[in-house]
């Protein structure tokens, strides 16, 4: 067996060639769209993430819509009169990329580099010539596809507009809101379909939250409703015939569909049965092996077809060859987040009064001991934060202690006001924000958190913790649920660091103190979380070698700080670097400003921010780091200049 | 005729005697509502303002549900097996005080005093015994509900919950999350009554966004539904008798009521006639003329039904006289949110891009100028502000410069992720945060935008403004539409500064630069809008008695500053005092830091923040600003002082 595998392309040729051929139709839409499968799997695999079963599941829509429905190639993606297709949940954008190369309408560099900066970005962006709308947090779809709608109508532009949601996506209130408003506002330019693949993040849509009966809703709410097979281009084609003849108002297709259509092994809901009854293909990339097996498999399968309509076999072209096995660090180092879901665990033995809730995200947010362990006070919501927020309220309100989970980008900016209306009945909650700053950056800004500090820094009472080790994420749980008289922020990283953060022997988890992982007196740099801290403690090493010494600072208390022993951590360092996981504004550089300006000593030396300017890059972490000349070689850089280097950001 | 006329009371020992006669349990029933009605009517006209409407059209509801069908008086209001009510919208709050007052559960003193320092919140608050949840930001309640039955289940706690919405509150997206959650978590401890009185803030629902078959909606999202009269009481027993049947699914009463039920002249849709289709009643205090008749009338029906049963007359007593047609500050002041919806029509005039969009606040903010004058460029989109939002984000996506529109505590919070969102995809949108800061403090912290600089702030392609009065609102919206690169967030208070703000007659209203209102060598203070600059100025009058020189500078910018411009215009004033209308953290001053830490000559300087410290206070103007220490007295008391003292918030 050889020690490598190959990541192979089709090429646009390839397509061109099966779009030139005269065969019938539906044979032609079922190869496209399983050659776009092929390099669906091949830039995930390349990628090393990247959600393959709904890009599997949605790409016979999606296939049909450019090849068949709309006039969006023909008249180009600036055209005022195109129609306009884009994806709600935007989890499906490397299938959808796979349609726009077989279009000509990507270039192949910009394919194969799915998820590297300068190449395509995890979740969609209009930044890419034939993305209409950026995605990625759900819900936001058939709202903005409304927007567009009626700028047609207002502008007299032809077209319709076409927008794909995800089912579990259902969940989220916008979605209603926007039916509603559809209805009433009589857009008839606009067709919803549901890419109805009835596996949401890992489990069953009817375990998590069930949908119902889908068409009688969208019905309730006014809606033109029909239900097809959605690998079905028979099907499919003459549903959209249908959609044209109504026109007294908007359209929705509820497409049946299956998640990882195409790889057998991805196929729920029966692969299902193999795995514990968690779907595996959600979005990180198979291992060599499944990658291997899934990419013959499709091959074969065109091949097949390709022999059947007497045309040669398909002629790919290898991108890529690589070593098996390779080690993943997030196989091997640290995780919070693991920390955190075992110290769940233990403090809940203990306090009776700790609930735990979650939105469609408990495997990443490490929630899954606690599920099992304790099934009675585990409450999954669904992807239904403003809901999850509010129940959380109530719970309070009878007295226990709820810990409310989910990604930081969409807990702390969706649930925002439903935050703070708990926050005004003075109980305590805990608000567990995972996925917190710049890393990992693949999925792109829809899910990169670096703004969830300032959104709970008005609140006037809520504590706002980042730990950096397995160790302090302990500490700091317990810290919220025993010491903490207010309402907590704990703020999570999902991703490991390449070293494992370690804190002093004597270390004491006390409110608005951080502690000195290295000493030194040229400089002071304050950081927080795994993630940043490597970075800060990599400079401090790189400019240890030059002579210049930097002292390191863990800072987890984000919008709490002791004046007392800020003055005494930074000592006569003459120079004050903060950096900042987070957007410049709002987080612990802002705070931490508060109580330099009124301290004598602390005001008059420099003070610099190192923060992500603008918006984040979408790639590896070292690209992305190193775009935002945040990792450590550029922290080292800068403070050796003084901190005076702007960003490209 | 009188130059004065009395506030009266219907006393505690009046429900008493009606509650202790042997009469019809639903005539017994009618009246004490009516006498809630009267209570309710003389706190919001002694309040000078309040939500009549709703509180009126769900009051036969709720004095049912207290009287005849929950345990809660029984049993006491912090009894674990109580049944629980509150009211999601909230507005009716001056009802549900009538009632509470009626059952002696809250003092005649907080009856009195609504919306007053110290008396009753504009809207519901749990510092109030008998009040179960804070609202009056729309659409929570079910969810909170959700988490209190749920609590009730976990503890094998008897009783239900009850959960009163309003009917424009359906547009929001939070109730279509909670009614889908509620379903699958089988919570069935759950009664929602939705208040179905048809007309939202000031139009009929169904010209807003339509609701269409309501019954069906709640029935296709598989809850248990019944429909009746919500003003007859016999029918509304058996609907909650049979609800008590159902075991196996949440409840929901769609009742059929009148807003402002009760007082005839007041009582929709009939009332919409003599107004050109707008409602009067929603949240204003009647006017002196329409108190009286309004009590007349009340009193009237009460003292005939009383006849009928062979019971003594009402006996009121008079809690206060007044002279009429006392003049408000509202009705002669300047006031910026008028001055922008003029502007706004006149550059709209030139700029065909522009599109307004609102979320059911269109006389609140100003808008109906621009509705009627371009009615097909104007988006009224119900109380559902994220898909008000994503849909900007689709017209701008489109070629148009949205302009989106409503309260600030709302926008800027519930719609965040969706302006996010939006700002990734490098369109310029216009957002108006309307009612910002902390005047008018009547309806309390539901309403009181403090957070919204802070929620805005950590965008990277956002500018952030509120203009002082007319003359730079124009600017301000010009510069906005005209000159910005990207997105702006406008804050436009909505209460008018007793002073008209003077800018200097050369001002020019330039990116980063705000103006000297006042000169002045000991100290400064910087700040903003029409509100805190009068505080703000009056504190500089005051010191300049003592010789102590404030200078006063207008700061609109606020997160943008200009470094050389600050440095001059502070000048070598020795102290810097920043005087927020925000909350203390990520407003104005957390900006400056920024520019005042890293300037030699001002980071020395001393400086101090005078913000809203912890929660706003509900009060009149003058109550709440002394309160928090932000009134011009105060101002210079702490200024005199050194700026040390900690503000009792």
């Amino acid at each position: 067996m050889s020690n490598t595998y190959d990541i192979k392309l089709v090429p646009l040729a390839e397509f061109q060639r099966v779009r030139g051929a005269e065969i019938d139709k539906y044979a032609k839409l079922q190869l496209l769209a399983d050659m776009c499968r092929a390099n669906t799997l091949a830039t995930v695999k390349r990628a090393g993430s990247g959600h393959l079963g709904s890009s599997l599941s949605s790409l016979d829509i999606v296939t049909l819509l450019y090849n068949l429905e709309m006039n969006t190639v023909k008249l180009g993606v600036k055209h005022p009169d195109r129609d306009i297709y884009f994806s709600s949940k935007g989890h499906d954008a490397p299938g959808f990329y796979a349609v726009l190369y077989s279009l000509g309408l990507l270039g192949e560099e910009k394919l194969i580099n799915l998820r590297r900066l300068g190449g395509t970005h995890g979740h969609p962006d209009v930044s890419i010539p034939g993305i209409e709308a950026n995605s990625g947090s759900l819900g936001m779809g058939i709202s903005k596809a409304k927007g567009m709608a009626i700028a047609k109508t207002i502008n007299g532009w032809k077209g319709n507009v076409f927008v794909m949601t995800g089912d579990g996506e259902l969940q989220e209130g916008q979605i209603w809101e926007s039916l509603q408003t559809a209805m009433h506002q009589k857009i008839t330019n606009i067709n919803v379909i549901v890419d109805y693949n009835k596996i949401q993040t890992d489990k069953p849509v009817k375990n998590i939250i069930d949908l119902g009966d889908l068409e009688n809703k969208f019905e309730a709410f006014g809606w033109y409703v029909e239900r097809c097979d959605g690998h079905n281009f028979a099907e499919l084609e003459s549903v959209f015939a249908r959609f044209k003849m109504i026109k007294d108002r908007p359209k929705a297709l509820i497409a049946d569909t299956i998640k990882g259509k195409g790889i057998s092994f991805m196929e729920g809901p029966e692969s299902l049965k193999k795995s514990s009854g968690l779907y595996q293909w959600h979005s990180g990339a198979p291992d060599d092996e499944s990658f291997e097996l899934g990419y013959a498999e499709l091959t074969e399968k065109i091949n097949a077809q390709l022999a059947k309509l007497k045309m040669p076999s398909l002629a790919s072209k290898t991108i890529e060859t690589r070593e098996k096995g390779r080690v993943k660090l997030k196989d091997v180092a640290e995780k919070v987040v693991t920390a955190y879901g075992e110290a769940l665990v233990e403090i809940a033995k203990e306090r009776k009064d700790i609930i735990v809730l979650d939105a469609d995200l408990a495997s990443d947010c490490g929630l899954r001991p606690f599920e099992y362990a304790f099934p009675d006070r585990f409450i999954e919501n669904g992807i239904a934060e403003q809901d999850m927020v509010s129940a959380a309220g109530g719970l309070a309100l009878q007295g226990f202690l709820p810990i409310v989970n989910s990604f930081g980008v969409f807990l702390a900016s969706r649930a925002n006001e439903q935050i703070y209306t708990n926050a005004t009945e003075r109980t305590k909650i805990i608000y567990v924000c995972h996925y917190a700053g710049v890393i990992p950056a693949g999925p792109g800004k829809s899910h990169q958190s670096l703004r969830d500090i300032s959104l709970f820094n008005a609140l006037p009472n809520c504590t706002i913790i980042e730990p950096c080790n397995a160790i302090e994420t302990k500490a700091a749980l317990e810290w919220c649920v025993i010491e903490a008289k207010e309402n907590c922020m704990m703020r999570l990283a999902i991703s490991p660091s390449p070293r494992t953060i370690t804190l002093p022997d004597n270390y004491d988890f006390s409110c608005g103190k951080g502690s000195i992982l290295k000493h030194g007196k040229d400089a002071v740099i304050i950081g927080y979380g795994p993630v940043m801290l490597n970075e800060a403690l990599k400079a401090a090493e790189l400019l240890e070698v030059k002579g210049f010494s930097l002292k390191v600072i863990n800072m987890p208390w984000l919008n709490k700080t002791d004046a007392v022993w800020l003055e005494k951590a930074i000592g006569n360092c003459p120079a004050v670097y903060v950096l900042e996981n987070h957007a410049p504004r709002g987080g612990l550089g802002d705070s931490l400003l508060n109580v330099i300006i009124a301290s004598k000593t602390l005001r008059t030396k420099q003070f610099t921010k190192f923060a992500i300017e603008g918006y984040p890059a979408c790639g590896t972490p070292f690209e992305t780091l190193k775009y935002h000349k945040l990792d450590g070689d550029s922290v080292a850089d800068r403070i050796s200049r003084g901190g005076k280097i702007k960003p490209a950001g």
